[in-house]
């Protein structure tokens, strides 16, 4: 199903999930492409970037954003074309970082949007190593982490955006790394490709084991995106003044109830406590959004030199985004998911 | 039962306790009084300095410190007049701050002994509101903690040694102070006396309702010494962005085993994601040791002008001191607990 230049087909929110979301919590309509005011501008969707923080918007329960109403079209980041413009800033044909949605068109007044250099070879790389993803791993890791050369690094999803960029970045600042991943090509990709010193997958049996076995001088850094069982097996491995930057909690955000005991949060502020740990959680665009500039001068020299490397997950089509989506909350995906809802040649320099 | 020049009175650990600690985990023996080799000093106690943390070295867990040994004497801060020195340092009749242990005489090699003015008026305030407890509350909350103007702050065990400076200083910081004590009588004593905003019973009923009516703009910082229930009334009333130090978890020392599910460590973190919470644990000396002039340089002045009050609960007689401690566990002392260890009257300018 290709893009139109006359309907605009928009995933909405159908209904609040109950445990891992079903095809049913979404709903495919088709609207007609809206008409930008004075002062705004008409984008286009060429790529939309999907992410494990969008199942919160999806939930009501209280959270650093307001949830997605039910009816309202899902939230997200999006690479966009700018069709029209009544805005001073932009002329069409302007390609654009931007918080578009699930949809094919939006209407934008500029704020929050970030103009791509349109000779950027692979401008969904703004959705990933040079946008959120990779501003998450970079000031996590560094500002809250603190990296010292020798240091333990662990990063689960450590195929992920976020965690290869993480761990990508600590060995290029002398750490040690182990990665978690779902599976054995996982695993293979992130030693091999990657560098990291070590992966294990989750899947197999014996995680704590190894996961000891792989950190023979402990944990100094555990980047956390995933939480569950794989905090299990790092916690009675963290050392002293060791640092947890907290930015995502995959395994638990399908859960629909606390699970069965014993309560360990006394456990955890005991460890916190004994081991003078600092754990702290952060909102990336809200706590480093000015800090965007020096993440970029760093990460495009390391990216062009190939220091670090990249994979994109890329689908076709935005009526696969749900079940993309679905299969993302499971770890189905092998790099940076993003949905290629534009045309497959985009031509940058012609008008619409 | 005087302290004698012939006989060291000692408490040892005669076995470790499970859950609260009884008078049978602890021998009160006598030994001879020690002699210093060459490079020693022969230390008197004349205060002992009981605190929350020694329930910690009486369990053989794994800790930042080497647990008490069986038949080992219990370890403590202490001050101490030096009564035979082969130092080149110390002079016979020097006041010290040092770490003696629960029993009349030891010896040191003057490593980690700080001396004392022995013009000071109190020099049993250097156990507490010039000693640990005092850098404890001073470098955890404004190191960890940052209070800004305007903010909330929350401290649990409110007039007791460190919570008391906690609420002071924060109050000086310009910060409302809402504290929680045990008991109608600590808590005017905390409003009243060290100028606290609000001062709530733990021992009453409606703990979450009355902190949240008392907290109405939320908690900005909370500084944790108890955990527990008092923790689990906290949580919910977390700012974005608060800082949580994480000083002791007084509630929890004599558990043993974890309380019954639901399973919370998954909520503690989603809380910390969600609301960008630092929790951080420290341990005042290895971290914060090197910055006590800096400390005392701010303390000093406060304590002299009766900006921050001091109270303490003075006990006589080391053979007292089993008893007191037990009873500092389930929160029976008003103000910083010491032991009188030496005599009444205390004659610093002569000689023994």
């Amino acid at each position: 199903m290709n893009q139109s230049t006359h309907v605009n087909r928009q995933i909405t929110l159908a209904a609040r999930p109950n445990g891992a979301p079903t095809p049913n919590d979404f709903k495919l309509v088709e609207s007609p492409v809206p008409t930008p005011s004075s002062g705004e501008i008409l984008l286009r969707t060429l790529y939309l970037s999907l992410d494990p923080y969008m199942r919160g918007r999806m939930s009501d329960a209280k959270s650093y954003a307001d949830p997605v109403g039910i009816g309202e079209v899902m939230v997200g980041g999006s690479i966009c074309r700018v069709e029209v413009s009544n805005h001073a800033d932009y002329v069409q044909g302007d390609l654009v970082v931007a918080f578009g949605g699930w949809q094919d068109y939006s209407v934008s007044d500029g704020v929050g949007v970030i103009k791509l250099d349109k000779a950027m070879p692979n401008p969904s790389y703004g959705l990933g190593v040079l946008g959120m993803p990779g501003l998450t791993a970079y000031m996590g890791l560094l500002d809250i982490g603190a990296p010292q050369v020798g240091e333990t690094v662990v990063v689960a999803a450590a195929t992920g955006a976020v965690g290869s960029l993480v761990g990508q970045i600590a060995k290029l600042k002398g750490c040690t790394v182990v990665g978690i991943a779902g599976g054995q090509e996982k695993c293979d990709y992130a030693v091999n490709e990657l560098g990291f010193d070590a992966c294990i997958d989750h899947r197999s049996t014996g995680l704590e084991e190894q996961l000891a076995q792989a950190c023979p001088a402990g944990i100094d850094i555990y980047y956390e995106n995933v939480g569950g069982k794989v905090f299990d097996a790092v916690l009675p491995l963290l050392n002293t003044k060791a640092r947890v930057p907290l930015c995502g909690l995959i395994s638990q955000y399908n859960a629909t109830a606390l699970p069965a005991g014993p309560d360990r949060i006394g456990l955890l502020m005991g460890n916190i406590l004994v081991k003078r740990i600092k754990m702290q959680g952060f909102i990336v665009f809200d706590d480093y959004g000015h800090r965007y500039s020096e993440f970029q001068e760093a990460m495009v020299p390391w990216l062009m030199s190939g220091q670090i490397k990249y994979k994109e997950d890329k689908v076709l089509g935005l009526e696969n985004a749900v079940s993309s989506f679905i299969g993302l909350l499971q770890g189905d995906n092998f790099g940076k998911l993003v949905v290629q809802v534009g045309p497959e040649q985009i031509d940058f320099g012609a008008k619409s």
